[in-house]
């Protein structure tokens, strides 16, 4: 930094001094190898290909495509109409607008399935910023919330950093395809319980990241029924729920509610987000739907911490009010992840290589546990340095997620042309029949 | 809202049902007289008129100007250049071009007296987050901000609300024109020492609000002195600097560490924001500005929870870029609020109320305290009513910035036309002359 300034003595909050934030996982380590030497496909065709980014670049031309015949809804143009109430537009209500907007677009999701309210959404910038929300809303410092493992890394920051809550892992394990059982429900909250932390809620993402896949509705019946029975929160982020490849095998906990009356819904919120679906991440727009009254009127509220830019919610209002451009975005999307998912599981599959079923999302859980010398997070992590320095691919190691069982990895598919997919498709390849050679 | 769900039972955090988001303030309460019955020129002349809220609408002609010759900054149009690029840009640095334009800016704003590294900029979602980030980051729960009176009352939510961090007020009064004196400061200081709370730093609002003057280059040198004698932090909320009405008035608390060659610059965190100054709160675009390595850096992490649309940093980087835009801007902002600020003053001269003489900001502080019945804050709030409900005028009484002198008001004029300004001001003199008839 250009001006030199002495840096001693005076003292910063345990919050900053914490390590709380995650930044020195692996899952973030991965990302500085990329960013110093990055592959691309004519100047660095060794680099390391990023596969441990949840991005989805499979439909942008659909949004430009809208962009170029809707110039309305991004630019002021001549005479600006609209200018000067959306540059003041600060109310935590958010734009009626975009709220509707949002509303219709996750119940197209759920293809009409479940029906969304516009006055329960909150707005937030970004799933991240919902996420802590809402703990700060469910949970007191020192409390607990119970997550099915293998879970997305960033929640170690977003959820514990600066609420002080506590995450207590549900282990899951292939032995059934890592779906939520009561059993191990009631593991997590006896562990929670003999660690004296009061247990305030557990919270799914549904379809999982990094698993893939969707959880069936038998689960979430146990899941919600768990809930009641223990009196806590039931959180389900949902920010995977229109990249799931066919419309008929996501079921939101939103249609569960519906079936049972909205019984017990008082305690049951859901986080979405456009970051994912929509693939715009630069543009931080989450949201909390919750079926409580008190949730609502205290997350609005709290949303003054991280409003979403009224320029942004103009655009997005405009957009996603458009059903002929989002029911064929969602159709179209849909089509693209699943015949990339097909891709690289075939890819995989040639090079010997086994995934967990999955039905959604922007990446597939690959198992590698048979190339482990021993089945420990060491090895994990020993395999995982060979991949990213040797095979150079960036993929997430499933002890990132809190994966009880080693050797499982996360691989993103979606956020690169299928040239560049191929590529690394091959170098796996190759990878695997070094390895039977030796 | 539209279903109904049964809302008992499951609990919600201390956070949540705490009233330290000090929104049953009358602060926010004359808000609601305005919404119920606001005044308009022609369809509701009998309406109130909102003079509670600090927005700039004086300079908007500029805005739209800009907007209208530089269709390349808000539209993606034919083609839709860098718009992927944009829309997956999240990373917590913040667009490079924004960052320069913005340390840019702010160079211009304190004309060039004070260097600002770009490297040295974490973004915000408005100033709102930059205050809560900062105290996230200086202070543990329980500890305390030392904080001269009046101040903003959003300050009660914000810095307190998640954080469980403490307020303690310096005094300050009408003898010395509110001006922060040693001696108040260190009466504050023993009296946090007294409720044996930790004190972590002072926070000024220069130029302040609700005052509408800037801090003298005296008062700046003796804050600093004090809080390297503590060795405390010292947070400065400049953003309402370049709403002063000549650039020579404003000294930056950056020129003073300029000039003693950044000593003890290591304490010293800036909030900035374009709400006020470029009048676009709804953009949502706040910024810390820190001199301390270890702020920088963990102020960054923590910005996940509150970045700004990649879409609205590319429009304010093209904006604030153009020197010939942004000095024509700051220049002729100045002007027109001085000239408001002229017209408001000289209105209620003329109806024999006297105002704290002013150099910035969007209001100016109104001495009504020969009015009241007692010298109470029961006194003031009772007159406040009166305003809201006969006169119809919304004010901001200063026992909400918690004046420790009752009878003073902030009166907003920059968020309204000179007509309408000048009905409130003829409703003012009314009101005095019948006050004096009776």
């Amino acid at each position: 930094m250009a001006i030199e300034i002495e840096q001693p003595r005076v003292g910063l909050s345990k919050v900053a001094v914490s390590k709380t934030h995650g930044e020195d996982s692996p899952y973030f380590a991965g990302w500085k190898a990329y960013d110093e030497n990055p592959y691309h496909e004519t100047s660095n065709q060794s680099g390391v290909i990023q596969m441990g980014l949840a991005e989805n670049q499979v439909s942008f031309d659909l949004l430009e495509k809208y962009l170029e015949e809707h110039s309305e809804a991004s630019s002021w143009g001549k005479g600006a109409p609209g200018f000067r109430e959306n540059a003041l537009f600060q109310d935590y209500h958010g734009l009626k607008s975009f709220r509707q907007a949002m509303a219709s677009f996750m119940e197209q999701i759920r293809g009409g399935r479940a029906k969304f309210d516009p006055d329960r959404i909150v707005l937030t910038a970004g799933a991240t910023a919902a996420n802590e929300l809402l703990t700060f809303i469910l949970a007191d410092p020192g409390d607990a919330l119970l997550i099915p493992t293998p879970y997305y890394p960033g929640f170690d920051r977003d959820l514990r950093w600066r609420t002080g809550v506590n995450i207590v892992p549900i282990h899951c394990d292939s032995s059934n395809n890592f779906q939520i059982t009561p059993e191990a429900m009631e593991a997590a909250y006896q562990s929670a319980e003999s660690m004296n932390l009061k247990v305030r809620g557990i919270l799914i993402t549904n379809p999982s990241n990094p698993l893939g896949a969707t959880i069936q509705r038998s689960a979430l019946e146990q899941i919600l029924d768990f809930a009641v029975n223990k009196n806590i929160h039931l959180v389900s982020d949902e920010i995977y729920s229109g990249s799931t490849f066919s419309s008929s095998e996501f079921i939101s906990i939103a249609e569960i509610l519906e079936t049972r009356g909205y019984k017990d819904a008082e305690r049951v919120h859901i986080v979405y987000s456009l970051s994912k679906d929509l693939g715009l991440p630069g543009f931080r727009v989450g949201t909390i739907y919750s079926y409580n009254d008190q949730v609502v009127t205290t997350a609005r509220r709290m949303s003054s911490f991280t409003l979403i830019s009224s320029q942004t919610q103009h655009l997005l209002a405009c957009m996603l009010s458009n059903k002929e451009f989002s029911e064929n975005y969602i159709k179209t999307n849909r089509e693209r992840l699943s015949k990339r998912y097909d891709m690289i599981i075939k890819g995989l599959k040639k090079a010997g290589i086994e995934c967990l079923k999955g039905n959604a999302g922007l990446f597939c859980w690959m198992n590698l546990s048979p190339l482990l010398e021993k089945p420990t997070r060491e090895s994990e992590l020993a395999l995982w340095k060979v991949i990213l320095n040797e095979v150079k691919l960036n993929i997430s190691p499933g002890s990132s997620c809190h994966c009880s069982e080693p050797g499982w990895f996360r691989v993103c598919f979606a956020n690169m042309s299928e040239q560049t997919l191929e590529i690394a498709l091959e170098r796996i390849r190759k990878f695997m029949e070094q390895r039977k050679r030796n």
